[in-house]
């Protein structure tokens, strides 16, 4: 998918809602347990009932692997289910991933290419070499870390390395990598008054924000501090819509969730 | 295993070898192609021809998800393989992870507990909270990125931070960190000079090492620098041993391979 394809859509669904997938196999009603792939059928079901009020959903891979090769399996089937029914939306692999150049392009390939997302979030500290080999692919998108939606985030990420803060010079560093236009960031909701400094560095990338929601995170502060002409923003809720009940109206309490957040866009977009 | 015990191996084999099992289809031998896991028949027999030699396997999940679930499969069954045949060789899942604290858990179950990897490397940006959760694993160990053997190392490992180098900021901090003593981390073999340094901040650490070989590292240099007093070091080389032969002898010229780096390695710890 290419930027302005995803921008028609935000603009369309009046809406920059993303949707973790972050299953949890203890969290998910018991019911779904008796099914022969659980984890995907949670999925099916959430991304049925919301696909129109989102426009991404974004799978971390930390909770497939967890479950081994029917981890891998169930990551699979979600994301051939969204590329086959819904393929006006824009995936993430949330893998946080990263390694010298060759090793780089084997995850390029495996989540860009194989299982075919439309991007995955990589780590920055080994630096350009590490990223580029993501960067390379056509109409993929790359989304580094940047500022953080954790505690550890102050523990490197806001150090003073030549007079501004690391995350500051890994935004600067990056826009000069080959292929930066295919690069997004990770900023997490809950540092809202970074955004204005953000954004002098990168007036026009797109951010994907986790940590509104269960991680504290506002997103009318976000939106007045983050937002671009082009909106630029992929707003990330992860349990604060899929694991609101346990019953057999799962699906219907995310789409409820999600609504409400796609109601707040709709209204802060109109007053743009 | 525990470090004792891993020390101890390193002192019987008079081997501190990891051989790196990145397996790429496109360089094994044609043979295998026919194979049903052609991937795993690759390692079981390298493994098989080396075991002897080395005290640590490092598969690099890149090469393994590349692959998808086949992949994923082929890994499954590497690990297995060496828990069960080989149980006095020390595992590392080189799988560079690191997310906010609830997923990392699930990352370090993935890797520590489902596989049983003794270990598993991980990426600092993200702090404090985001390696605690793999830390907190009994008699498993952490092995953090600190300063790797890639150009893009120069990006932002080795720039001031507070008087200092990101890479020793990123060494010191970590030490604070609960179960630290679980820590080994990642060092460049291609910045032998920065040994010394590295040593005055974790005099007693594990260090793995990548670059030696295909990459250019001198193992002489790192040993110089960089042994401690308990050795201290694992030294990996991947494809200076795994691709030296395309035809049927592979695993016998990886062995020679092998050898001859532990020959050396002898050589400097009797010395010692």
């Amino acid at each position: 998918m290419t930027t302005p394809q995803l921008i028609e859509q935000i603009r369309l669904k009046k809406s920059f809602l993303c949707i973790g997938l972050d299953v949890d196999l203890t969290k998910i009603p018991a019911h779904l347990l008796e099914t022969e792939d659980p984890i995907f059928e949670f999925n099916k079901a959430i991304i049925d009932a919301t696909h129109d009020l989102c426009v991404s959903y974004k799978p971390n891979t930390a909770f497939y692997e967890a479950y081994g090769l029917k981890g891998w399996q169930s990551l699979e089937r979600t994301i051939n289910y969204i590329n086959e029914k819904y393929p006006e939306i824009f995936t993430i692999a949330d893998a946080k991933r990263g390694d010298i150049g060759n090793t780089s392009t084997m995850y390029a390939k495996a989540f860009l290419e194989d299982l075919n997302f439309d991007s995955v979030t990589v780590a920055p500290y080994m630096g350009k070499d590490s990223v580029e080999p993501f960067l390379a692919f056509e109409n993929k998108h790359t989304i580094m870390l940047a500022l953080t939606s954790n505690e550890g985030a102050f523990d490197f990420q806001t150090l003073e390395t030549n007079g501004k803060e690391l995350y500051k010079t890994v935004l600067e560093t990056s826009k000069n990598w080959k292929n930066s236009q295919n690069l997004m960031y990770v900023v997490g909701a809950t540092k809202a008054e970074y955004f204005t400094e953000i954004r002098k560095i990168v007036p026009n990338s797109f951010l994907l924000v986790p940590g509104v929601g269960a991680q504290g995170g506002s997103l009318a502060e976000v939106c007045k501090y983050g937002m671009s002409e082009n909106v630029g923003l992929l707003i990330n809720s992860s349990r604060g819509i899929i694991y609101v009940s346990k019953g057999t109206d799962f699906a219907e309490k995310a789409r409820e969730e999600a609504l409400k957040l796609q109601v707040e866009m709709n209204e802060i977009l109109s007053k743009k």
